[in-house]
């Protein structure tokens, strides 16, 4: 699904920057002498750079930041150098989302609370009428002005900034969602019904892995420990 | 105007595309593993070879259609061979759109009614929850099922396919169209300013082919040939 | 060797889909105007993916299929996206085949036969005309149709598809292919020359991996079961 | 013509280089650690461009060489300096010559008997094994050791150089051929049907510029010059 | 020779960024979590468009400005979009310059001076150690602060942005220069070697337009203009 | 600091080729119709694909040597095909070596002296005026012919062959430098400050492993080898 959530971000990213949306009114790629937007893309992961892919596509300038240096450097390989790379961290956080149009927030802790990583402070030194796009929604969101929204009324503004915070974003594409997930899915279902859940889980480290609650007990330790609850051994 | 309408069409077209919007909710781009969409373009003049440079880079698969062989050559070489081209012709023309996911219509004649290309007859044979956008329906659109919307209501379905017409659609990014129309036409606006209509047109040729009607009478062929009235020569 | 039938495999199926060679009298480039041929290349490996370079460098519209997700999003990638990855399952290759030009089996279980994933009815739903090119036909073909050819006598006809079969591709660039086998076993050589067998062996994991029988036993366990015998350890 | 020869040049002369041919037995994509073949291009125009975009497709390493140096430049930017541009000398084409395994003419002067730019001299100081393939066969060859082959035949060897001259090469791709073809000429062939002779060729500057002889007189300066005979104006 | 400049131009910029030269000591081309630098690029002819070219190849993150739109829709495409295309006036040309690490000037008026078009206030607005490149120093330099250097002292400091204006760059390469310049003058030597200065220059429009002073009298109006003089026709 | 090195030593070399620096005087770039430089790489990682980026992106033609073969297969899947990958050996580089115009060697054992593999024979088989650049030099240099320079005089003479061999290369560009380093070792350093020496290095093995000596003893037994010495285990 980040796959899909990164793709489809920078298509909904760029539909947020219309007048109709509330954002400033530009297009994403330009044209020959208008210059596209500046997209910042938070974290160099699979949804980041799926989000970088599209977004250099569509003709936009793109910034990745991420912590991890060689995760930079593969995505400037696989990308042929067409995007800047920045070491996270709060000072180049700042200065990209000054001059930024559109904000695609990836960062994620699997099974855990996000961290808040962008303050509201930083939210209010963007441009008006630019965009922040929150993929982390379903984890909390990574922003203190992030809180959830549908497909049907996807944005809210504050501080001038439009705030594009759906959950569940692959819920509009869900033909490809589907395919993308039964895609490497489908084993594990089989897997299940071939063998029932003991011996599939005893079989298979993947599956285990993703167990969150069973009969009452929590297995997931970030899920537990974002409910201050204990976490139990398979 | 060209250049926007041809590039925001594409990512008017995957909006459209999404299930919300009626579309068969696929992701334009695709994801490993799964299809990405096929994008046909009717049309290698200039919105039709700035659709396909946004549509090639989200990652669709695209054919444009064009009747001038060296024109799609041209177009060939631009992509760098990213795209197929094709003769336009009615038999390749039904063939392209009885596979097609999303349809892009850029044809157009300068100051005239815009052919009727796409009888209803070639709607009905699209696939269900495709989707066919009319960049042409300022000037009367190009399908016997275009009819004009707007960016509040943008879109409408006949036989079971997604019609996305909305006239000036450059209007949704006004910021990004207000400086591509100013770079080209600023200095035309010079020169009426300091010259005055009747010198200005006199030594421009270009402005001279931009006049519609002045003076009740009307100067250009394409729209005297539209209405049926007789046309002047500056 | 892997990466020279790959690449060598797009250059006779490209020979095969002339008339001369009983195929449909198509060019895989296409020109400008006319479409290039599909190629569905079945398997994302070594050799799929150097297949898969050749036959969009030469400018084909190419689908690879493969059941690995992350194989496919990695090729993907080294692609610049200018393929489309398909998870590969029965519908898929199915629907695929159906409107292939040329289609290039890779499928492979190193030291084992090779499963037969294309069944005669699958064959048969394939265009007239078009191209069937089996990689790993030296380890038993992947068609129900596949038959070992040689170099001077390579194609032979099933249900109106063309099929490429020769056993030991890679002769036919003697040169190229000598080059490429010696860069990555000379170092084996010189080892069995300063060691001995024996002690080479012991020492080098990849040498042990290799051998297929010594002595009158069978030391590799695909082999010992393609043959229903017993396999030793070394 | 130029398009399907052109392209289908690289692909001939790939195969020409395997040992089968006679060539020197390498692939010209050649692979990771093995150097993919040199290939050199005599003249930028149709033909030659559409051999060079198909041979930077395969791997190879690419010179074209035209005595024009705007072409050239056109040449580098459409292959976003993929290829190396050479002024076209005696001197220059004598060194790519010497080191080349793969020479493609495209040499032509329309109507005209090609000129024999390459005497046998500079034959002789090609490589064993390289493969010389002319393009331009059809109008006398560009080469003093040229003479016609056909696809049942298509190779013969001179001074150690094979030497691929199929008259009428795009042959061998009836079916691309024919659309491209009448791509290109239909709109002719129906002014011919509509109008008569007289009529359309009166009208049409291409037309008129397409007629060799008519009612027993050379139209066409080219061809009258070939011959020594006296040419008319329509 | 514009396009020796334009390239050589970006390798003397790279140079000039370095610490030894004053500059402020930052990579072109960035790493991978350090951003390349911001190259912007005044004029999209020739030299403009090949310094382009060789800046983006880099790494470097380019702009363009010229006051010609269809001549910025042509180089956007022939980089295939990685070029951020700007329409030249005084509020871009500034807000470029603001945030420029290397400016490259390349405007030029054929045989005239060129126009003062940078002022010392907007060099003032330039960061600390960045770099002015003044490629049309040889017709009187492009901005206020411009004056000619020379190889073996190439740079100078004002107001804390380094300038390089070497006269004649393109002498630094002198080999790749000669055969760049003898490519397209050669023709026109030996036209005058066989015919003489009177019939050559009367048959060859370009050998007229070429002649700057002939016989105590200036045919060039560009030149006669600067100087304030009268100018002849051939 | 690799990833530096390696990007500008084509930078470095660029400016070696020029007649200013003894070079042959030739553009790296070439251009139309005017050959690129020939560069050559010794090593394929990090700092030779940096390089190896770089070089192609300028436009010359390059060619890497390494004797790993899958990381030749990977440089050249992530370039794209753009460059020509050669197994390391003898014979290759000796015939590589004797068309180059520059050579950048990155030959480099961790911790240890750098193996000589270049000869003075080998260098004086190199063509009069190409250049040698020796990324390192600082453990030892690869060539029998290399030694330390400094930026303020980098160059020198050997049989005809101009060798850069700056010891300290990124010092260059102290600021792009400086972030890379405090990009990938800030971490390290606020462990160290956090938990002293002794936890940090119990804890961590990438700062285990970069301990050469500590307390009179050597830790690395790379140095201690290259020194004669005994190495101890932290």
């Amino acid at each position: 699904m980040s796959e899909v959530a990164g793709r489809l971000a920078v298509q909904k990213g760029a539909q947020s920057l219309e007048s109709l949306a509330g954002g400033m009114g530009i297009l994403i790629s330009g044209v020959s002498g208008v210059k596209p937007a500046d997209v910042v893309i938070l974290g160099a992961g699979t949804a980041g750079s799926n989000a970088c892919r599209v977004a250099v596509g569509m003709g936009a300038h793109v910034s990745v930041l991420d912590i991890n240096p060689p995760r930079l450097a593969k995505l400037y390989d696989a990308m042929n150098g067409r995007v800047t790379t920045i070491m996270s961290n709060r000072a180049n956080i700042e200065e990209e989302l000054s001059h930024a149009d559109l904000v695609i927030s990836t960062v994620l802790v699997p099974g855990a609370r996000t961290p808040r990583l962008i303050t509201r402070g930083l939210i209010k030194r963007m441009r008006e009428g630019s965009v922040f796009l929150d993929i982390s929604i379903d984890q909390g969101g990574s922003s203190e002005t992030s809180r959830p929204t549908s497909h049907h009324d996807p944005v809210y503004v504050v501080d001038g900034v439009v705030h594009y915070c759906v959950a569940n974003m692959p819920g509009a594409v869900p033909r490809t969602s589907t395919y993308a997930l039964t895609n490497v899915t489908l084993e594990y279902g089989l897997m299940l019904a071939d063998k029932g859940l003991g011996e599939a889980v005893a079989e298979s480290a993947p599956l285990r892995r993703g167990i969150n609650t069973h009969d009452g007990r929590i297995f997931h330790e970030g899920v537990a420990q974002a409910f201050g609850l204990e976490s139990f051994e398979w």
